[in-house]
């Protein structure tokens, strides 16, 4: 069974990309002319995504899908999440759900059966640490044996992050800051997973929008890869995530969902052309990564 | 719109009942004939679920569905939880889905939209903090513009919830533990939203397997309702639980899931008898909590 970071990074050798595709179809966003098409929300929002994907495939080394703008289809939110995941497994792309899974040890073995076993399943989770060690183990034991991965949120990129995740703590290593001692948990947690690349399937999420803390973790947690959100729409451009990669341009894959999805809007194309644009940007966003890493 | 809290009391006072009942539908610990009988396992979550809220609608004011144990059904999840949900409110019965959600803004906008807006939905979700209040403001104002309600994750019942929640933090008012900021900004995030019945829409999780921080929260946080799990099969009994109540039986709700829904195997009941013994043993629960009260 390969190590999902083996698995990973070489996917970014062979597509020289390290992008990631958020899939976010906000709905009130998706081109009217497809949910006029449709006569359901969710095939709309299938095709949509699947579009996307045919766009990206080239240029990108996953997709991630964001469970909450499926979820809001109700009933049948997980029917096209999953379909989506294998129509993107289908063209070859790593797929990550973007969950922020969390919870007591048995129901964390429940959403690691969900997620990280069986033939279907994602390749990578992302996991919300909040829980401790008892909520993360089922993920990490998942990982282990089916050759999936995990993100943890470490330090993430919305404005309010800082509110609990800056907090000065006590720990038995002394005082740091919670995201800190958060990531070293990361790094400890991920410590038997390292494969042959010297990345550990147990990853971590560090937000874009905060270069100066992704430059401190990079060096800080040399064996755990970073999911980078932020970029774009969010606002952090190739020069805040450059410090996110080691000196081999590994370490990291930058997620951009709605810059890349919604790209028709910024560009002022026709509805029509969505996927097109979506191409292009995600084409400029692998660019302009690979620019600043070199 | 009645205040998600005044809805809560007023079904406590109906029933003279502190309980909720967790559906938490282990696939592997369902009545194999539930299995056998029905095509898709998804069927027979579903039929052992509805069977589960007739047998304990009278002895309790609330189900709360993990949504783990729906995931794992894969894209049949969300229909059948969604499906449980509607039968469990036509039963007259308040539904909290424990989730456990948590993301940036605007992503936590449509987890809002997918739970706790709409003529379905839940009456209540369950939110995980780490994010700040970024994260958590969007359930907020759904829960003010629906009449919904959230808990928040403040002292987890699971043992390694110390990891995290129990470190000396240093914040803007002084040093405490993490779960005690945490239970401090739900207090100030719920202090607009609070009902008639003294009690906000913005609640809190508390385990009880670890009373003595459950007496200290209580005592901290007065306008809080908690929701207590860890009651049951996770070892706490219904002295560890006394402290959650305020002096007149409110401020609480009490979690049993397993202890409950799998009643029928302690009991050494046939399978067949499964919802009967999640009757008796809902029933046994609510006398035991309203006598700790009293």
């Amino acid at each position: 069974m390969q190590n999902f970071a083996d698995r990973l990074w070489g996917a970014v050798q062979e597509k020289n990309s390290r992008v990631c595709v958020g899939l976010d179809p906000y709905r009130d966003r998706l081109p009217p002319y497809l949910l006029e098409t449709y006569e359901r929300p969710a095939e709309a929002v299938e095709q949509f995504c699947c579009q996307i994907v045919d766009a990206v495939v080239d240029h990108s080394v996953a997709v991630k899908l964001q469970a909450a703008h499926f979820e809001v289809l109700r009933g049948d939110g997980l029917r096209v999440l999953w379909s989506v995941a294998d129509y993107a497994h289908s063209r070859g792309l790593l797929v990550i759900v973007d969950g922020k899974r969390n919870d007591i040890g048995s129901t964390a073995q429940a959403y690691a059966a969900a997620y990280l076993r069986g033939d279907r399943g994602a390749d990578a989770i992302t996991v919300n640490p909040y829980l401790g060690i008892d909520g993360v183990r089922p993920f990490v034991e998942a990982a282990t044996e089916s050759g999936r991965g995990i993100f943890v949120l470490v330090k993430t990129s919305n404005p309010s992050s800082a509110d609990v995740q800056d907090l000065s703590v006590q720990t038995d290593t002394g005082g740091k800051l919670l995201y800190q001692h958060i990531g070293d948990l990361v790094a400890r947690w991920g410590e038997e997973l390292i494969g042959e690349c010297g990345y550990s399937a147990v990853g971590a999420v560090v937000g874009a929008t905060y270069p100066g803390q992704l430059a401190e973790l990079r060096s800080r947690l040399p064996h755990v890869p970073f999911l980078v959100p932020g970029y774009g729409a969010q606002g952090a451009t190739a020069a805040d995530i450059a410090a996110a990669f080691d000196d081999q341009g590994r370490g990291a894959i930058i997620n951009s969902s709605r810059g890349i999805i919604f790209a028709y809007e910024r560009q002022g194309s026709a509805a029509e052309q969505f996927a097109a644009a979506a191409g292009e940007a995600a084409a400029e966003m692998k660019e302009s990564i690979n620019t600043v890493i070199a």
